[in-house]
């Protein structure tokens, strides 16, 4: 093994395997319209040398790769040639790469597959594993896999799958390494050394008694460093983090990002242990909620596969869509109320997307704010009156500053000194209204149970939309028509 | 040691103790009104016994609290409260809470230091830490911190200052513990046994040779399970991931993702092992990616102190009011164009909002989609065209379907089925130019290198603001007015 070789084989990114993959599947592509211009049946296309050469390397290639790489490939291709990658890979990684595969690809891919072939590819997965792909299964086939699993998988694949999507419970895996307080390090040493090997993600082993219940934990590093006749009861930490299954995932995680954790175990409500939550399925979560925030303030409903069909994307966009569309309509009746002023004063109908407009924007800015803070917890009843004042002083000086500014913009284009009053003062306004509703809303999605992150920049922005329409049409007709 | 009182304070969360450390300042300030009432001078009050129990009991409370918690609750207070509390923390942890502070509220915490204290907190540091606190500090402190230092650690600190903000080097720690390759795993557990503790997140010990060039990687684990008579060579993993010290931090990220990593070694262009990434590094930097993400689509420039001064905060939020609203001007300047047909038609006025907006909101759909499989590097040439056609075709179809809506209530409010037909055209067309430059717009930041994710959302609004008003006036003017 030359430190060539190896060097070569890890510099290689997954997207220089995924240009790989492409230029093989060009190839694949042009030898079959090669062979449909010559009019040769398909059967016999199969049977060429030059196509099986190639489909040969591509399969050489995938086998090289990681299942989360392959995953990645298998995301990145368009239908038709994804479904031909997936069955060049070798049958028993297939569960591996279902799992890594994102919740639309994964769909293509097992509307692919045979009911066997899905049995087949679940069965080598842990049960927590198959708790994660369950939802996506076909009925039948989950029976068929719980048919084969132990009294014992069972009862974990059932606890597994009836936790919420985002508790501990569902982040959680059963590979856990448990010892008993009163034996020595050397006894530990050799019970390990009796293992395969560790699962992965051991950093600390679990303290339980004959009950399971969980006495404190026993970091690896201990293990090493210490005398090995040392007792395990003297070593272990008793006051480290402990979850419990029905905790809200959001808050783990943040124990994980503030403490530097590993691993940490899971008890229920008698303190026995009854699992343990790793950093890589808190790095998935933190990844996938970073996404769904994204995806919904973008007006997603979820995850697209980039090349799902037409009508699926169009599927996931309307919801959003629609909302938006009802609140711009409102919007515009709002306008219609004021037809008559703009009839005689046609400026009214340029300058009021402006004031609209920075509305908008700055209650979008607000309610960034605050709905971080709530997610982190730090706001509470004695610090939300200094917000709100803080907000609305922010918004008081942008409109005194961008409304002196615009109005006098508007003044000097429409030669009205009353105009451009108006301009500044309906900015003010809805700034002001863009703050309180921006620390408002919310603060009302929070009271009433709700995540405050999703809708509230659409609920915002059809504030300020018709807000301000309403507030600048208004003033314009008291004092200017 | 018993179970309850470990469960008890394993319980209690981070915003437990938030609440019980404003509860106590709240006292605080009680006894602060009450004395200024009676006109107490401000020397006999510190001597208040009363005052002088709170303040113990509050030092008490925060002691035992992880620095990351300190910091927390640091973070949520008001910034008179966050003082005294800052100033109540036991100094040799200064550093600590520094680290774990966001950038704005270290910031305010430095600001109240003395020198000496911020020499004194930098120095109990490891030099990766101090790197990252560098850039907040001022220069004496850094050039005093720097003498104490050791030859070999000004030289890490000299490295961990020099690579940019979002590279692997950034992220990198030094605490890597290394062994060689032509020893057993007796002689590796004897050595560690010497150690004192092993560095946190080490789950694999770096294999190296005389030069310190990296032959491999030796998970925990296996030095745990297998018999002790084995040579490291034989264990260890040599195509293991290895890190670059400017490799891009974001693909280091996902390679962590991906392969589920705790730890990976660093090493330069010769093969030396120069340092570690860990997993706690890569959960921040995903956090922090995310956070500013979020951040900058809302049109904020950085996290904000939530009590940051009205003044501070206002410069946070002004680059993108500003940007925001020239683009409104532009718009503005456009309908300006056709205020003849409004005049004369003023149904215009109320129904141009929603082509604007169905644009912007389909747009900004487009390009998140792009930029999150840009992001993960799933778009080369090769499919570029396929989604391009993808959108656009999404885009015909909201168009007809919601064009011919809202052409339906055009028609009905205005009684003129031709406004009908040019609204629901206005729509499609306006659809068709969001999807065309929300892909084309992330693509060509991309190609002259810069970052799709920021800015594109303004742009597209922009656009298809004023691109709706354009084509929806426009097509009025000539087949109505």
């Amino acid at each position: 093994m030359s430190p060539e070789v190896d060097e070569a084989k890890s510099q290689e990114s997954v997207q220089q395997s995924l240009q790989q993959v492409m230029a093989l599947l060009q190839k694949h592509r042009l030898v079959e319209q090669l062979v449909h211009r010559q009019d040769m049946p398909r059967h016999e296309l199969v049977e060429t040398l030059v196509h099986r050469q190639n489909l040969a390397e591509l399969q050489q290639k995938l086998a090289e790769l990681h299942p989360a790489d392959v995953a990645y490939i298998l995301e990145a291709l368009p239908l038709e040639e994804r479904l031909i990658v997936w069955n060049l890979v070798k049958a028993d990684r297939d569960g591996e790469i279902l799992l890594e595969a994102s919740d639309a690809v994964r769909a293509t891919l097992i509307a692919d597959m045979a009911p066997e072939e899905l049995v087949a590819a679940t069965e080598q997965l842990d049960t927590d594993e198959i708790a994660d792909l369950a939802p996506d299964l076909p009925e039948e086939v989950i029976e068929d896999v719980f048919q084969a699993l132990s009294v014992e998988e069972r009862e974990q694949l059932r606890a597994a799958m009836s936790y919420p999507e985002d508790s501990v419970g569902a982040l959680m895996d059963f590979d856990m390494v448990t010892v008993r307080e009163d034996v020595t390090i050397e006894v530990v040493l050799r019970y390990l050394r009796r293992l395969d090997d560790l699962p992965d993600h051991t950093d600390q082993l679990f303290v339980v008694d004959r009950n399971e219940v969980l006495q404190g934990v026993l970091p690896i590093g201990r293990v090493l460093v210490t005398d090995p006749d040392r007792l395990v009861i003297d070593l272990m930490l008793v006051d480290a983090v402990r979850l419990k299954p029905h905790d809200d995932a959001e808050e783990a995680a943040q124990a994980f990002e503030r403490y530097d954790l590993v691993s940490a175990p899971v008890v229920d409500d008698h303190g026995q242990l009854v699992g343990r939550v790793t950093v890589a399925a808190v790095v998935d979560f933190i990844r996938d909620q970073s996404d769904s925030e994204m995806l919904n303030l973008a007006g997603l409903r979820e995850d697209e596969d980039i090349f799902s069909s037409v009508w699926k994307s169009a599927q996931n966009r309307w919801t959003w869509l629609a909302i938006n569309l009802v609140t711009a309509f409102i919007a515009s009746r709002v306008i219609g109320l004021f037809e008559g002023s703009i009839e005689k004063l046609v400026a009214l109908a340029a300058l009021m997307p402006i004031v609209a407009g920075i509305g908008g924007n700055s209650g979008n800015q607000t309610i960034t704010m605050i709905v971080r803070a709530m997610a982190l917890g730090q706001i509470q009843r004695a610090n939300a009156k200094a917000l709100l004042t803080k907000e609305l002083l922010i918004s008081l000086l942008n409109g005194l500053v961008w409304g002196s500014i615009f109005g006098v913009f508007a003044m000097l284009l429409y030669h009205s000194w009353a105009l451009g009053l108006v301009m500044m003062a309906a900015m003010t306004l809805n700034l002001l209204v863009a703050a309180s509703f921006g620390v408002f809303i919310p603060m009302l999605m929070h009271r009433f149970g709700r995540d405050p992150a999703v809708g509230s920049s659409v609920l915002i922005t059809a504030i300020t939309d018709s807000g301000g329409f309403f507030i600048f049409l208004g003033l314009a007709t008291l004092f200017l028509v």
